[in-house]
């Protein structure tokens, strides 16, 4: 096979077969074809699509570019839940010891935050102590005993992925459907699960800006599900507005706490436990919503949600005292509070602008290489059809630099618009597609 | 600015400003810009094109690259030729001295042959020592005193256009017209000419397989040289079947001779007359093609023409004693001989398989690396509409090495067919485009 021959091909709108895809996705891995090869033909798929058996094999191929988990020996259906992202997104972290306190075992594998979305990984890693690399045996071992895993992905699962998306990094081809959704699935399928549910942000706060494109994304993933023999739901949620009050790293943590107690805001608690009662239905734990999302309000009320957290966190090194004490998680020094400067209601809650006005205090990561701030974020005090008075806190930026505080005011100080309403708040689950 | 937010924009369909066109070059050139960058550009160019302002623009900045060459201080006009390539295309090495004869200065700067189709570099080194590396001040110092230069690309001409050519090749972005014409235009233009004589080359044996395509690029050609005040006439020309009756180096050198002492195959002298009459028109020698063909006759019947090629190839260190006796340029060892089967009418003589088992007897380059043999070819005795009787020979096949001539065979053996006719000979000049 020749490489320059198959770019061809697929520049001119052909489809390419399944030994081919295997070979250039090899061939690629194992460094036999160089960047700028893989960098045309990743701009050609760009332009020209992948077919749906072209995207099913591209998927395989990656997914078995490395090592693919089996946790066939561990009884409880194996259930993970993904988001493509967004502000305030910290959905994972009280979801996934609900879930494995209802019954399932939750493999969940996530990573770290770049540009304006945050990463659940950097959230967990301001918890002090907390560990999110562990070897394939370890992971093994603890979704055995505890049914929840928190972690990074491994350079072991799917390497293709790895070394692909980094190219597509840099050439100006991410945000491409068969692109997004091979790379995500190849991640999640050799994760050795038996269903997924998918939360796909829609807005301008999350990667997928309209709920075309994001239906798309979501049948495209429930597809490549379908030829893997792996259930597959797909829920498109809101985020025109960030999800929860808490945009940051500990304050995340602190946020979902309150969840895990029993408390937090509603926008996360409903989307936590509308998620859930797809993990435990696709699991076979429960047959209907209503009892579903009791099972999960049970494990909450319970306190064994919380112990389950509690575990995790010490089984991967963590200080747990810290999730008993909130207070204990970094907190910036300094305050700056954006008031209303009029009353109304507010119109306008931008989960983007926030988004970049958090990782410019240092919550996020504009490059890669960049360091987390944990204690840095912003609290958001009111959403869209909220009522205000004049003097009310809209938001709170907590910072640690005060250079850094001056950039993010720039997008801040216009994120929230308080008009004469009135203002409906948006919906937040819009669509489910199974 | 940034490399991938450039990227993006032409990935969507957006244009490219003038600024950003000559940063992106520039910064692939001074190696600041990866590889796989510059590969993802180009296959956004090729997919979604470059308009007439950003074509203008990227050839500008392909030619500013390296060095542009001022021959100001030169009186005579500067007129140059180019063609796109086909099998048996030798018009460059008559036409130049003829030209030349005619008191225009052709600064002529030829490539090498690479698949079918041979390059004029290779051709002129089958003169023993005949040196095709010239340094700028010896390229303008022979300009000046002799009116011609028959020279390979100094590195220092459009190096940009270089990187990216090879680059192109190796990611299957070479057949895209305004990557191709502003290949040609920013070498073309580098050279400091007042105008120049395009030949597109059209058929199966070119490039160009179909005349819209041919056409398309010769007036993006065109535009490109308006853009840049110098004036170009594209002639399309066929490429069905080679030009001439050699297919070869040292037997197109022979052949060039032929047509410089008054003789040659009449296409080939057709096509000479045809380009140098535009040549001498557009150089302002003469105003009217019959004048114009009459002075390059003139020359030719002179000797001026023969004395003329005899003087360059001094000047470049060849042995211009081959040209008094061309018995004395290599021939290969062996000659086998594909005869009529038949008696009737030949109804196709095919460029593209004549140049490939040309190539295949050592004549061309299947790889940049791989070295040309001056003697192998093919002499083609049959052209279209040519009558035919059974044992008549259709084409020679001239080898060195017997594995070489199996593999010519099998595709020379039918590229000549005789059949019942009438067959027409495929019209020479198509279009002239001015």
């Amino acid at each position: 096979m020749n490489f320059v021959e198959l770019i061809e091909r697929k520049r001119d709108g052909g489809a390419l077969s399944a030994d081919e895809i295997g070979w250039l996705i090899k061939e690629y891995t194992e460094e036999r074809a160089p960047d700028y090869q893989m960098a045309a033909l990743l701009m050609a798929v760009y332009l020209e699509g992948l077919d749906g058996e072209e995207l099913a094999t591209w998927t395989e191929a990656m997914l078995r570019s490395g090592e693919v988990l089996d946790f066939s020996h561990i009884d409880a259906p194996k259930v993970d839940k993904h988001s493509t992202g967004g502000v305030g997104d910290k959905v994972s972290i009280p979801l996934a010891p609900i879930a494995a306190a209802c019954g399932l075992a939750v493999p969940m594998i996530s990573g770290r935050g770049l540009g304006h979305t945050g990463g659940t990984l950097d959230k967990l890693e301001s918890i002090p102590g907390f560990r999110t690399k562990l070897d394939p045996a370890e992971f093994g071992a603890q979704l055995a005993r505890h049914g929840l895993v928190l972690a990074g992905q491994s350079g072991s699962i799917a390497p293709a992925d790895g070394k692909i998306y980094a190219l597509r990094d840099a050439t100006g081809t991410v945000p491409s459907i068969p692109l997004i959704a091979s790379s995500i699935m190849s991640k999640k399928l050799a994760e050795g699960i038996d269903a997924l549910v998918l939360d796909v942000k829609v807005g301008r706060g999350a990667f997928m800006k309209d709920t075309e494109r994001a239906r798309d994304l979501a049948e495209t993933m429930i597809g490549i599900g379908r030829a893997n023999r792996t259930a597959v739901t797909a829920f498109l949620t809101d985020m025109t507005q960030p999800l929860g009050r808490e945009v940051g790293n500990a304050s995340e943590i602190r946020e979902s706490v309150e969840v895990l107690k029993g408390g937090g805001p509603p926008d996360l608690v409903e989307i936590v436990l509308t998620l859930g009662s797809e993990m435990l239905r696709l699991g076979g734990i429960e047959g209907d919503d209503a009892s579903a999302r009791s099972r999960l309000r049970g494990t909450i009320d319970s306190g064994a949600a919380f112990e389950k957290m509690m575990a995790i966190v010490e089984a991967q090194g963590g200080d747990a005292g810290v999730l008993e004490d909130p207070s204990r998680l970094a907190l910036a020094k300094g305050e700056h509070v954006i008031e209303a400067d009029r009353g109304g209601v507010v119109t306008r809650c931008d989960a983007r602008d926030i988004g970049v006005a958090a990782m410019r205090l240092g919550a996020g990561r504009a490059k890669k290489e960049d360091d987390v701030d944990p204690g840095a974020g912003i609290t958001v005090e009111t959403k869209v059809g909220d009522e205000v008075a004049a003097g009310d806190p809209l938001l709170r930026l907590h910072w640690n630099e005060e250079r850094r505080l001056t950039q993010a005011l720039a997008l801040a100080g216009t994120a929230v618009v308080v008009g004469d309403g009135p203002a409906a708040a948006p919906e937040l689950v819009m669509e489910v597609i199974r």
